[in-house]
C-alpha cells in the first residue's frame, strides 16, 4: 500500500483525495487545509484525517474541526505528496519536501523546472519512473497532449497550430472573470501552452493562441494537425473511440455544447459531474489533404485527476503504465467510446 | 443625390440610416418598421419617415407613431433599398424590388445567390459597380475578407486556417443564449464563413472553425495565414497600421479584452458604441517562417455599416472605391492607425 498524502484541498486536490480513496494499491494519510471554509467541513463528515499548519490548530479546533496534527507530521507519514497547493506555492513546499526526502507530485500551475519530469499518461508514463519528482501538465496541456500522443499513433504528426478558448473561472469562483468579455490569454503568440506541450513532447513543432470566455463549465481547443502522410477520418475515429481517457459526442445524440455535456455527466451520476475524459466533438473530425481538424473540449476541475494517480504509481516505481492507466480508470469508472 | 431606403429599422437597419443621413451624397427617404418597439419611437424622434406595411398603419398610429406611408410608396420613392430585414426575408422581399426595377443592397444573412454579387468594400469594390443586386458579406466574414484582403497586399496568400469566437447574442437580445456554455457553430468543419469567404476570394484554401461563447461585445478570430514568402512582423504591422477601416491596440495601452475595446468606443464618444474598424490586438502579429498568426476583433452590430454605404456607391454607378471609402470613412468618423 503506498502512503499517500494531498497538500491543498482544493479544486484539485479534494479530487486526487477522492481518486486515491479509490485505488486498491493507495492509502490515503490525509490532506491539508489553511483554511476553515465548506471543504474542510466536508473532508471532515467524509472521515478524510485533516493537517494544518500548526499556527492554525486553534483556529480549526474552535471552528469545530478536528484537527490530526500538523502538515509536517502529515509528510513524515508519508512516501508519496501530491502537492495541490495555489500556482507557485509548490515550489516554495518542494523544499520541505526535499529536507524530508519525500517523492512527490506537482501541477501545472507550477514551473516545469520544479520536478525532474513533466507528466502525461499516455505521453510518457515510462519517463515518470522511479523519478523523485514529477509534475502533472495543467488541464489544457493534458488535453492536448492526451490527444496528440493518441493522433501520433494513427500518423506522425508533423505540426500543430491549436486555438483554445479557456472557461474564465471555475463553478465555485466568485471572484474571477471576465463576466462579459473575450480576453486574449495573452495577446501574444504563441500561449504558454505550447511551450508546456514540448515539455513533453520535446520537437513538436506547435503554435497556440488562446483565449478567455465567460463560462465556467469546460475548456474547447479546436486543433489544426499536420500529418506526415494523409489518413482517412475513419482511422481516426477508430483510434479515438478506442482509447481510454477520450470519449467521442455525437450530433445524433443532440449534444453540441459544453453545457450538454456536463448535464449528461450529471445525469449519469458522476461525482461532482466530473469528465476525466477528453471529449471530443464527434462531427468535427475532418481531414483536408494531410491536415485533420478536430474540436473537443476539457473539463479544467478533474481531467488532471487520473494523471495524478498514475503520476503516483510511477514514482513508487510501478514499471507498467498500461496497467496503471487500466486501475486508475476501473477504479474511477472512466471510459472510452461515446459518452452517450 | 441617391435617393435611399432601408427595409428594416433592427440592428443592421438603425445604423445603416444612421450612416445614410451622415453621407453628403445620400438622402434617406425612409426606413420601415414592423413592430412598434422603442426603435420607431427613437426613429421617431429623430425625425426620420417612417413606413410601415398597410395593415400596421393603425397599430402604428394608435401608439402614437406618425406613419408617412406604406412600405411599397417608400420602396418607389427610392433609387436604392438597402435591406435590413431577418435572416432570410430579404431574399423573398426581393421579388418585390425586382418588379419595382429597384436596386437592391442585401446583408449577409441572405444566401450568397440572392445577389449578383457578394461584397466587401477594400477587396472587391469593383465588381459591385452598377450591379442591380449585391450582398453585403456578414460580420465575420467581412472582419475576414478586410483582414485578408490587406495582408494579400503584403504579401500573396496560399492558406487560411482561422478559428472564430462568436459573441452569442447582441447587447440588446434577451432571448439568446448560452448563459454558461461554448457551443461549436457547428461541430461540423469547416463552418459557413470559409465558404463565405470564397464567395468573395473565389480560390482561396481557407477552412474555419466557429465556436459561440457567452458574451455580447464583440467576436474574436484567431488566424493562422500561410503566405507564399516570409514577411516580418514589421511589415505586417506596418501595413495594418495604414490601412482605413483597421485599428491596432497595443498591449502598452492595457486593452487586453473586448470589455475594454468598447469601453474605448464609449469613452471617444462613438455613437452606439460603435467600432466600424477591425480591431487588431497588436501584441497577437506574430510571424513563423511563412506563416502568420494574429487575433482581431470584430464589432458584430456595427462593421458591416460602412460596407453597406459603399455597396449603395457601387451600384448606383459611382467608380472610384477608393474614393467612397475615403467619403464614408471621413462622414463616419472611421480611422485607421491606434484605437488609443
Amino acid at each position: 500500500m503506498m502512503k499517500v498524502s494531498v497538500n491543498g484541498y482544493g479544486t484539485i486536490g479534494k479530487r486526487v483525495a477522492s481518486a486515491i480513496l479509490a485505488q486498491p494499491d493507495m492509502s490515503l494519510i490525509g490532506v491539508s487545509k489553511t483554511s476553515t471554509n465548506y471543504e474542510a467541513y466536508h473532508a471532515q463528515r467524509l472521515g478524510i484525517p485533516l493537517y494544518v499548519p500548526k499556527e492554525s490548530i486553534k483556529e480549526f479546533e474552535d471552528a469545530g474541526i478536528k484537527v490530526m496534527g500538523t502538515i509536517e507530521e502529515m509528510f513524515r507519514d508519508s512516501d508519496v505528496i501530491v502537492d495541490a497547493t495555489p500556482n507557485g506555492v509548490g515550489a516554495q513546499y518542494k523544499q520541505v519536501y526535499s529536507s524530508l526526502g519525500k517523492k512527490s507530485i506537482f501541477q501545472g500551475g507550477e514551473k516545469a523546472n520544479v520536478a525532474d519530469v513533466s507528466f502525461s499518461a499516455l505521453c510518457n508514463y515510462d519517463e515518470a519512473v522511479d523519478k523523485k519528482y514529477v509534475r502533472v501538465v495543467s488541464c489544457n496541456t493534458t488535453g492536448l497532449l492526451r490527444t496528440l500522443c493518441t493522433i501520433n499513433r494513427v500518423e506522425k504528426i508533423t505540426k500543430v497550430r491549436a486555438t483554445i478558448v479557456r472557461r474564465a473561472a471555475d463553478p465555485k469562483e466568485v471572484k474571477k472573470g471576465p463576466i462579459n468579455s473575450l480576453t486574449p490569454d495573452p495577446a501574444s503568440i504563441p500561449s504558454h501552452h505550447a511551450k508546456d506541450v514540448n515539455t513533453v513532447l520535446k520537437d513538436l513543432d506547435i503554435v497556440t493562441m488562446a483565449i478567455v470566455a465567460p463560462t465556467t463549465l469546460m475548456h474547447v481547443h479546436m486543433l489544426n494537425i499536420t500529418l506526415a502522410n494523409q489518413v482517412t477520418r475513419e482511422e481516426v475515429l477508430s483510434t479515438l473511440s478506442s482509447t481510454p481517457r477520450i470519449l467521442l459526442v455525437s450530433g445524433k445524440s443532440k449534444i453540441t455544447s459544453t453545457a450538454e455535456i456536463i448535464e449528461v455527466a450529471r445525469d449519469i451520476g458522476r461525482s461532482r459531474n466530473d469528465l476525466y475524459e477528453t471529449v471530443v466533438f464527434e462531427d468535427s473530425v475532418s481531414v483536408k489533404g494531410n491536415e485533420l481538424f478536430l474540436m473537443y473540449a476539457v473539463h479544467q476541475e478533474s481531467i488532471v485527476v487520473p494523471e495524478n494517480i498514475d503520476a503516483i504509481r510511477a514514482v513508487t516505481g510501478f514499471r507498467d503504465g498500461l496497467k496503471s492507466v487500466e486501475m486508475t480508470n476501473t477504479s474511477m469508472g472512466i471510459r472510452k467510446g461515446y459518452l452517450v
